[in-house]
């Protein structure tokens, strides 16, 4: 099977204009089949504050109303998904920018829990026909965080869980290496320190990790994320630091997430 | 040769939330392939100004400064377009919102002209074949007024002319019929009387009204567009009023603009 590089950003890097375009140069080096999926960053929240909308948060969760959608919509699908593509096309790198809506890329429902979250939605399905389309014919697909329910109905999803089953609906057909990254060096033992960065996590160490709370909380829903992909069939995944990716990808740099 | 529908909507369209949507579903039910390029509409205006940014004129013409662009790359690229897509995916459509920097579909070099503009594109390059390989898939391209100038800059430009560049570019390959279509039944000779449509307008005739002043300043660009891509071979064209999209594809309503 052909290589695949799935690659994650957070908001950091975009919020951040001098390490976006180094990313951006780093991420068209990378050889053969990619596909890079982006978060949110901080834009989109100036944006709202700018326009006077209220964040709702209920439990400490942002809550995604039909004003802040519209934000969304426009920040995520628009303004930064085009930045990032024209940027790429600058380094020769042919990317398309897509949304879930676009030739139904990702289709989701309306997430159903006990708190309403508003406008966020869980993924049903990935069009893997249509990745595999682009990628046949060398086109780089640039993810925004944003799927449709395909009644007309736009809607937030989180750009983790977004990498995570474009990774896992295209293991089928490409040997796929995820990449989830941010702005630490991988997962840590102490998270100030990049140098306690673990070379490797498996599930059993992990779940000894959780138990002597080791882990950060912001890194849970990442990591379990990283290990639903790797049991659902993606063939390599790794957290590291986006600054590193070319070492990421060449085992040098990360925390590789293993079976076991 | 297919035949290939290129329907440009302007703003006024996509300002009326209720015409909007029964455009998408006249649209969804045109036969064969389809191509939709919208306006911008009023929205960029009204997000400038909650903004705070300043609109630049310079002898009436509006200038597209950085912040005006991220404006517009925001509402054109994000907000509209998104939701256009997604109420196709509603009807049956399956719709791929497009900016010219995705998949290097239309580049452009910023306006060189005696006033600065500001980040106008006027359009050098459409990428035919990609449109092609859209089209082959059933897919339905729906174009924002945005281009690129391959450097990493997104540019603002006009959707007539969008509409007028894809559909010359792709009349050698489809058997094209380009529809301008606004909120007047076509080409009007008293432009309050939607009962004066033109059914047919040569470029001999328009010379001859323009002679006498009996069209409207603000047709002039929109004709201009028009007499050019039916020089450059777009098979047909029609300038007709959205609310009646079908009868235009079928020859019962609009201006024809024939050659002669």
């Amino acid at each position: 099977m052909d290589k695949l590089y799935v690659i994650k950003i957070g908001g950091d890097v975009i919020d951040d204009a001098q390490r976006l375009r180094s990313f951006v140069a780093s991420f068209a080096t990378l050889p053969g089949r990619k596909l890079l999926v982006h978060g949110g960053g901080k834009l989109a929240t100036q944006m709202a504050s700018q326009l006077g909308i209220q964040q709702q948060m209920v439990d400490g969760r942002r809550i995604t109303d039909a004003e802040t959608l519209k934000v969304v919509t426009m920040v995520y699908g628009g303004l930064i998904n085009k930045q990032i593509v024209a940027l790429l096309q600058a380094e020769g790198v042919n990317a398309i920018g897509l949304t879930g809506a676009d030739a139904n890329a990702l289709t989701a429902h309306k997430r159903k829990a006990a708190i309403d979250y508003g406008f966020v939605g869980d993924v049903d399905e990935v069009n893997a026909k249509f990745f595999q389309l682009l990628l046949e014919q060398s086109l780089v697909p640039v993810l925004a965080p944003l799927t449709h329910d395909g009644q007309g109905q736009m809607l937030n999803t989180n750009a983790d869980t977004i990498a995570k089953v474009v990774a896992v609906a295209l293991s089928s057909v490409f040997d796929v290496h995820l990449v989830f990254s941010f702005n630490k060096a991988g997962v840590l033992l102490d998270s100030e320190n990049d140098s306690s960065v673990l070379p490797e996590l498996s599930q059993t160490m992990y779940a000894g990790m959780k138990e002597k709370n080791q882990v950060y909380a912001g890194m849970l829903p990442k990591l379990d994320n990283a290990f639903d992909a790797l049991s659902k069939g993606v063939q390599k995944l790794t957290i590291g630091n986006a600054a590193e990716i070319t070492n990421i990808i060449e085992n040098k740099a990360g925390t590789k997430i293993i079976h076991g």
